[in-house]
Order: C-alpha cells, then sequence, then structure tokens
C-alpha cells in the first residue's frame, strides 16, 4: 500500500483527496494535517465523513509527516508550497503540489504572482496528464490549474496540428473553485440567480495556458473567466479562430488521434457539467461556424477532481507507475 | 388612458407584460388573449397576479381586440404574428411585436427561419430604443429578440467608432428564454448544478446581431448562447478584437458619448444579472487586455424585460410620444 | 409628502425599503444611514441603484435625522434600535422599528434576548396590520418578525375561532433572512442543493408567535425553521392540531370572515414562494387530513416584503391615514 | 461474481443501480431494459456512462433475463412490477422490487393505488434493513419508499420505546424523486427560489410509514411532504409528541441502542443533506423542546441512493449473504 499525505487537509480540495483515496485500493491515508482544526478528529469537523475515516487533523512538522509517507500531497495555498516541498523531497518523499508554487517557470512564476520564488528549479512535471503524462519515479509534479486544465485540453489538439491562430477561453465555473471561506463571491444572494465575470482579461491561470500551449505551436491566447451558480463544474467555451479552412471531420480526426488512447477524455456531442461531476472525466466537443474561420470547442470538467484532486491522484498513480486508470473510473453523480 | 391588447398572454413574455401595465400610470389593459385557457379568469391560472387584474383570458378575433385597443402587443411565436398584424393595423391599431417576425429583412427571415413571409414589408423599425427609437406614431415596431438585445447594445458603440474587427459575443441565459413549457433543458435536475451550451454557433438570433451591428460598420459576428441556472437574466461576454490600438479612457469616451443621455443604459463597473433583476436597465462595463488588441465588453439586462416585455413598453412609450421612462423606472429586485 | 429617514440603510431590509419607498407616491427619501459606507453614494455601493436615488450614505447623529424627517424606520439590530427610539420620538418623528427591541413584553424581551431592556414601554402595537392594524397618529410600531408574519397570519384564524389545541410551525425561509454578511450558513457550497434546520426547537422568533395567538385564545405553539436554497421567501407549514371536528368549508368560511377584507392575505389553493416573490401578500391555503384531527395549513410571505420592509411601509401608510395599499400593490417578480 | 438484471434501467433510480453496481465487486451488470431506448448503447443514451458500461437497453422478454441473471431490480412503475415478478421468481432468480407493488398490504395497497393487485402475497420482506433485514436466501424484497425511509428511520426507535403519542413527518424532497420526465413541477422557474408542498396530507407513502410503525407500538402518524430545489435528498423534520417525559441523554440513549451496529445510521448533530449526497448514510439528530413534550427528530439521506437504489443494494447484499455494506462504503460528494 502507498502511504499518502495531506498537507493542508481541510480545504475543498484536500477533503476530495480524502473522497477519492477513500476507494483507492493501493493507497492508505496516513496523516492529514490541518492547523486550524489540530487534533480534532476529522469526523468531527465534516460530519459528512463518519464512518469513513478514523484520523484526526495534525498539525506536525513536514519531517514528522515524510518519514511516514510515501507521497505527499501539498493542498496549501501558493507560496506556502514551495516553503514545504524542498523538505519534503530530501526525505525521500514524493510530492504531488496543487498549490501554482511549480506550474509556471520561475521567473514567469515571481512575475505573475508577485512573490519571489525560494525553490526555483527546473524541469518539473507540468502533470496535464494527457499531454505531460509524469514519468514513472518523478518526485515532484506539479498539478495543472482548473481552469488551464479545461482550457488546455479543449484547444491543444488543434494547437499542435498547426491551424491554429486565435484561442478565446470563456469559462464558467463552479464556485467551490473559490475555497471553503465564505466570501461576497459565494453569498448565497449574490451568486444564486446570477453569473459573475471576473478577472476579466486577467487571471492569473492564464499564464498556464500561454506556457503550455506555446510548447505545442504559437497561438494568441486570451481568457476571461466567470463565476456561476453551480458549487462545481468548470465549462470552458473555446472561442478558436483557424489559420485554415478545415471541415469538422478533419477537426474530428485530430481529436481523435490526439486522445485516441487517453481514458479520461471522452469526445462525444457537446458537454455539459452534469455529466462530469464528481468524475475525473473532461468531456469535450465541438462545432464548426458554417462559412467562417471559427471553430468553437467546448469542454467540461469536475474543477475539484479533473481539475485539482483527481488529477492528482491521477499523478500519483502515473510516478508509482500504476495504470492511471486506478481508483478513479468512478461514474459521475448522476443526476 | 392608452388600451392595450395583448395577444398571447399566457406565455412568460405576456406575463412580463401584464406586470409591467399593471403599473404604468398611463396605461389600461383592456384584453388578454390565450386559446388554451379562454374564458378562465387569468387570477385563476395565475395565482400570483389574485387581487392585481380582473380579466378573463380571451380567445376572440383580432378584429374585436383592435376596435377595443389602441396598441397591440403580440406576444406570439414566430409565423403566427404575422398572420395577425396586418389584420391589427387596418384598425388603425398599433403593434409591438415581440415575435421575430418583423425583425429580419424578409428574404433573410425567410432563409434564417425557413418559411415564407405572409406579410414581407420595409421599413419596419427595429426597436432598440437605445440606437433606433421609434419615431412618435409609428404604427409597426418589431421588438428585438433577447440575445441581441444585450449583444448590440455592448457592442454597438465600439462598431460604430470603426475600431472594431471581430466580435464574438458568448451569452449566458436564464431559462426563461426558453419559454414556460417543461421541456428537457428547463428539467431542474438537468439545469441546476449546469451550464449548458446550444446551437453553438448557429443561433437565429445571430442574425438580427449582423443586420443591427453592420448598418453602424462592418465586423465579423460570431455567437454562442448558454443556458445557466437562473430564472431570468442574459449576461453577455463580448469579445472584441480591435483594428487598432485604444486605451481604456478612449474606450470610456466612446461609451458615454454614445449612451450619455440614454436612461437605461447604465455604465459602472462590471456588470452582473443580480443588479438588472426584474428591471429595464442595461448594465454595461468592459475591461482591455493589456498588450493585446482584444477588449472584453460585458452587459447585463433581464431577458424578460429589456429583452422583451420592458423594451416592448419603452416602444410603447416612443410611439405614444410619452417619455420612454414611463411606468419603467423600477429598481430590480435585489438579492 | 411625507419625509422618510431610514437608520441603517445598508442592510438588506433597508435596502428593500429603499426599493418600496422609491415608487411610493407619497413619500420622499429625505435621509439613509449607514456607518460603514458613511459619505459614500448609495448608487456606488450598490450599483442597482444607480440612475435611480441620489443621496449619500450619512453616518449623522439621530437628533440630526429626525429634524428632518416625518418618519425614520429603524432596520438595525436588535438592542441598537431602543438607544435610536426614544431620541427620535422626542422630536414628535415617528418611528416604524424593523428590530425586535419593541415586538416583546420588556420582560419577555430581556429573558428572551438575554439583555436589559433600556425603554421598556407598554402600549407599543405590534403592527401585524392585519391583525393589529396601526391606528392613525401612532408614534411608534413594533414591526413584526418574517417568521412570526407568516406563521401568526397562518394559525389566527383557527386559533380565534377557539378550536385550535396545538399548533406546530414546521417554516422554511430563503437565505436573505439571515443577512447580507458572508456565512458559513449562506455559503454557496453549503447551502445549495440543501436544507438547513437551525434553532431546532428555540429560536426566538418563537416568543412572538406565542405571544400573539395567547391574545386570541390559548394553544401549544412550536416552532422549527429552515433555511432553503432560495434568497427570498419564506413558506410556513402549520401542523394544526383540532380540539374539535371541523370540515373544509368551516375552515374555509373561518379564514374568509377574518380575512374577508384584507387586501394583502389571498387564500386560494395551496401556496409557494414564486407566487409571493417581492410583492407584499401572504398566500394562505390549507388541506384537512381526512379522518384525522390533524389540519396543515400553509402561508407563503416574501420574508423581505410581508416580513419586514413591505409590512413596514404598510404600517406607515396606516399611521399616516393612508389607503394601506398605497405604493404596495405590485406584482411579484413572477417568473 | 453475481448477474444482475435491471428492469427499467433509464430512469433514475436505474441508472442510480448502474451507477451504484458499476463499483461493486461482487456483481456483474447482465442486462438492462429499457422499451423506450431499446437497441440503443446505455452510454449513447447517458453520456455521462460513456468509458463506464457497454452494454445496450434491450427490450426483451422477463424470461429472456431471468435466465441469465441471479438477481434482477425491478425499476418499474408500481402496477408494473407485479406483472414481471411472479415470472422472474419461477426461474429460480431473485428479485428486489423498486416499485411499490409489494410494500403494503395487499388489501391496503388495492385501497391506496386504487387498482387491484395481481399478485397478492404474504411474507414479503419489508426490506428498510436496520429494521427489517432481509433474511440470507430471501428470494422477493421490496424495497422501501423513499418517504417512508427517512421517516421511520428518524421515528422508530422512539416508537418502539413506547414513549410516542403523536409523530408529524415534514419532509423535504429534492425533486429527481419525481423522476426523469419534465413536468410543471421539475421546470427550473417553477422550482428554484421556491419549495411546493403538494399531497399535503395524503400521500401514498403515508401508509408505508403507518403500516410499519404500528408494527412496533401504536401512534398516530401525519406526512406532509414538499419538493425543495435541490436534485437529490429528503430531510424529514418528525415533530413527536410524547408521551412521557424525557430528557435529550434518554433519547440519546434509545438511538444509540436501536443503531448502535448498522453501519449506515449516523447519529450526530443536526443533519444535513450536504452530508448524505451521493452516499448510502442515514444521518440522524434529535433536539428536545425545553419545557415541553415536544421532540423533533431530523434525518437526513440520499433520496436515489438510501432512499432507493442504495438500499436495493444493500437488500441484495443481504440476501447474498454478503457484508451489507459491500459496494457502499462511498462517502457522499462533499460539497
Amino acid at each position: 500500500m502507498i502511504k499518502v499525505g495531506i498537507i493542508g487537509g481541510s480545504g475543498y480540495t484536500g477533503l476530495e483527496l480524502i473522497r477519492i483515496l477513500l476507494n483507492h485500493p493501493e493507497v492508505e491515508i496516513a496523516a492529514v494535517t490541518s492547523r486550524r482544526f489540530a487534533e480534532k478528529a476529522i469526523a468531527d469537523i465534516y460530519p459528512h465523513l463518519t464512518g469513513l475515516i478514523d484520523l484526526k487533523f495534525e498539525d506536525v512538522s513536514i519531517d514528522s509527516i515524510a518519514v511516514r509517507t510515501d507521497i505527499i500531497f501539498t493542498a496549501v495555498p501558493h507560496t506556502r508550497a514551495m516553503a514545504y516541498v524542498p523538505e519534503i523531497l530530501k526525505h525521500g518523499c514524493r510530492v504531488i503540489d496543487l498549490s501554482a508554487d511549480y506550474r509556471l517557470d520561475p521567473a514567469v512564476y515571481e512575475d505573475v504572482y508577485g512573490v519571489p520564488h525560494s525553490d526555483p528549479r527546473s524541469g518539473v512535471v507540468y502533470g496535464l496528464c494527457e499531454i505531460n503524462p509524469a514519468p514513472e519515479g518523478a518526485n515532484l509534479v506539479a498539478n495543472p490549474g482548473c481552469y488551464p486544465t479545461g482550457a488546455i485540453l479543449a484547444a491543444a489538439p488543434l494547437v499542435r496540428a498547426g491551424i491554429v491562430n486565435r484561442v478565446i477561453f470563456d469559462s464558467k465555473s463552479g464556485v467551490s473553485g473559490a475555497g471553503a471561506e465564505p466570501t461576497a463571491v459565494s453569498h448565497y444572494p449574490n451568486l444564486a440567480e446570477n453569473i459573475k465575470p471576473y478577472k476579466v482579461t486577467a487571471h492569473r491561470h492564464l499564464h498556464e495556458m500561454i506556457q503550455e500551449l506555446k510548447e505545442l505551436n504559437p497561438a494568441k491566447i486570451s481568457f476571461t473567466p466567470h463565476v456561476i451558480p453551480s458549487i462545481r463544474g468548470i465549462l470552458t467555451t473555446a472561442h478558436i479562430i483557424l489559420e485554415e479552412d478545415v471541415d469538422e471531420d478533419e477537426v474530428q480526426a485530430i481529436f481523435d488521434k490526439f486522445y485516441g488512447d487517453k481514458p479520461f477524455v471522452r469526445l462525444k456531442g457537446i458537454p455539459d457539467l452534469t455529466s462530469v461531476r464528481g468524475s475525473n472525466f473532461c468531456d469535450i466537443g465541438f462545432q464548426l461556424q458554417e462559412g467562417s474561420d471559427r471553430l468553437v470547442v467546448i469542454s467540461a470538467i469536475d474543477n475539484l477532481v479533473k481539475g485539482a484532486s483527481g488529477q492528482a491522484v491521477q499523478n500519483m498513480n502515473l510516478v508509482f507507475g500504476l495504470d492511471e486508470r486506478t481508483g478513479l473510473m468512478n461514474p459521475c453523480l448522476y443526476p
């Protein structure tokens, strides 16, 4: 059994790791940390876990966790992860980092996040599994952001094919992406019956999209996020301006070839959030605007699964040489 | 008092006309028709109107309504309006048509809607009041579609300014736009916690946007609608590719000049649906993507008010020479 | 024109007063206070009011408001109102108090709210207008709590008729009743797709129900509130155990007689929240359990209108000798 | 591996059986029937199942299913099940019936459902597992209704203890209980921001509650259901009038003793729907009204899991002598 630690277990991505790992056949959850709830039984703070987990939240040193575990998920805000990761690695323990700290080139990171990077290193895998599968044995994987996961998966095959001039990602996210703390955005009377655009041209996740897509081919990339009245899910509408004429069959062939053997990408119709809720799938569909140079590709993910903790477990499977599907082939919660 | 008839009073736009007109100081509702509910008290079919209206739904000839009224709102599906309008007009009664029948050039209409136009006529006012205010005395006004209202208002000032290369409208609509009849789309388990793209590149309303914006200046126009879990409201995110460099002050000046004296357009921050619910306002905001040729303009309307019945009453006010605000300056229902 | 002041204008009941009073034909809003937003334009803090109100929030002495106004609505938390009211009254200015401070007998108040009452007075009208209409000229009215309004209106006719042994009020409220500040309860992921019972047997509003119903006749009263995923509205299911056999016709007759001339109570079918949203109506319906001593009466109100600010305006109308409907006969926002 | 057939696989309970059984380690889904979608791939009709199931919906004789399977779940409307069950049983195949056909005494059934019972038999297990665990080897289990499951579990320990005079069940259900077909009730604009009482004193499920609770001890039973804007879940507020004085410790002891060893009943705090979504748990909590004879017990279940398909699988586990938890110990989808 793989012994797993979760640093920052009381936020939504930490709780989602617990949910997924409890049913993973090769994993034992060995430690879950939380400063705020130190020494409290996890199931007392989160009654939905009663009967399923007997651990307490711990508030102990990174070292003390690292010596007990084979791999640690750092589900903490950015800047905190880069303080912990070197300590963990020196124990020979592996890390899947769910924060933003290792996703970007350190120089870009410092510019985008406005803080110095205390652990700049090159060669960290950007763990978007369908595009950069982490090699077996990798000791540090940067788990992609939620928006970049859905956005890059929607556009990558076409960008790789060299037929894209410009992509405008218009994304709609459930509010769990904003975290477990109540805010004006998550206040029910503000969000119900509403949709809120935010960081309309300047969300930090844009830089992950630019970085990863330019590896494939040049294209102009823009991104506008919105919060919708949904707990989970990100639907991304990728408005793609094409460099050259293609028909829908050609587009289909490009997607089929790119994702043919990927178990978590499903190409079928126009997707929506209902079909991926609680699952690790990324559903992708598209339609060409007749007589136009515009193609619309739509992707749907659960932001807490494929957009965070599910993909983190997929990365864990890869670095331990397991089938990437292990513990993750659950049907979505429909309806 | 202006005597008003409503043809098709049992759908959402008909009911919304009743809601608005009950508080209009210059109007008396003289007749409301419904085949399905003929002879039933309106307040028995719609208990929320109990104590507010004593009329019955009627199922009588157009003639018999026209002789009793000064103006008729045709709140019926397309193809039905063009059968009624000539009959109404010949009685000297005016018409605000909420259907699609008179919005497009008849040739385009026949192509888009796939039916012959039985009453092709030129010179019908496309009643987007801030751009084409109906002249006093006009006898027929085509009330714009819900999506085109929000979309055109967002883009028109910039298109008129001649600085736009391309506009991609990504719209998110409440489900009341799909009507009062239960369908798979409006089925709660299908829509809650979801967002559904539909007619991704080929919605009929695109043609209204193209027709009206090309009057101002050439630009490539695209449109993708989505249904969100909200009863009311349309938020349109207009991704605008600019022909030339502008800064945010210049954009602001363009909007201020275009809408300076328009009471129902509000330019202030990034809008959302909560601030327009139940009101006739169109809120518009924008942000420029730094170092880019992309400008994002966002508009928010209530699809049943500014996107349908409110604008219809605004058109009625104009054709009768009233202040266009009459009966319409109600605060939104916040929260 | 009646000059109105609103103390505590930045919460939901304050904003709702603004919404309602802006369309009241006999009122001019003269002053709105808010410490937090002092000197800020109301429409800058609440953009949905842009174009509708030009006032700034003030943070000035009670005296300085009282000398400028004929009546003041105190829309403040309990304990704050009892500090302001005596000051207001000494200027000859009237008060409608939306807090809990004057609703209960002072001794009961001290027990229930756990604080001494600094302004104990007898004879304050409990302004549940259909039961205790405030007399013209009254200078202080205690505006009832939201839950008590819907609950008492549902049960009062039967209690008055002397046929009730016990009433169990099971109420379901929209979350705006919990206020404008984000909390764990109002956090969208906690409330959407959920219903939360709270203060299951011990909500303070129970004491208003007991106090007012015992004036009519003895009966055992219980109350359990729940928060539902809705912004507005309170639906109360009153499970009534009867002392004696009645049939549905007799029950109907009791309700008809009690509410026959009351414009804001509508007796018709089984009510729901959709039919009262944004309006001052209280809809009431009932059903008898065949062969049983149980009668179920259901009432629906908008908690911010009939349950707070609408009823406050109705009270204002009464104390100024206006028709109680003035400014309040608006259709609900349906759908 | 147990070979399983699902008759009526295209409704919500059928789909939920598929969801649960796909992760059951001892089960192979051998056949799923649907007249409407005969010969269509399940994953084409329900894209959320793409990649998870390769079967087609079948429309074949009961015999042809029974010979291929060890147990059949009849997820069909009432009256249909009683036509199929005898045919299935004669093949030695077992049945878990999710319809109402075998839940009630046949004479009561005929009265409540208004149709003759074509297969009246005595001794059918009413499979509320915590109260009537089906014996290993049982060939027919009547799976309880969704409302009765939550209601009976809330009240049974106290009724069994002989201290209950009366129980009023006030239940609030997600709309998936009304099925997959769009109706006026499930129409989003009718349900969002609303709560709808229905069959206020006369829902058929009342008779299951009466039948099962009177087995424990006499008590007066009433039931009022409501639909809330939630896809899943039933929260039942049981207002219990006690025969004798008890304190909260005594109540706790009664519950602890009754449910001490039951893995799917959790006694902890006041429950809500969020903590059981997608899981087979029934969470129960209570509070005594001080100085009163009223106790409020609240239970929360997922109507499609513990209220239908999860409990059906729990029953299957029992009749095959498996641990009742097999395949069912999944954490809920939180948030």
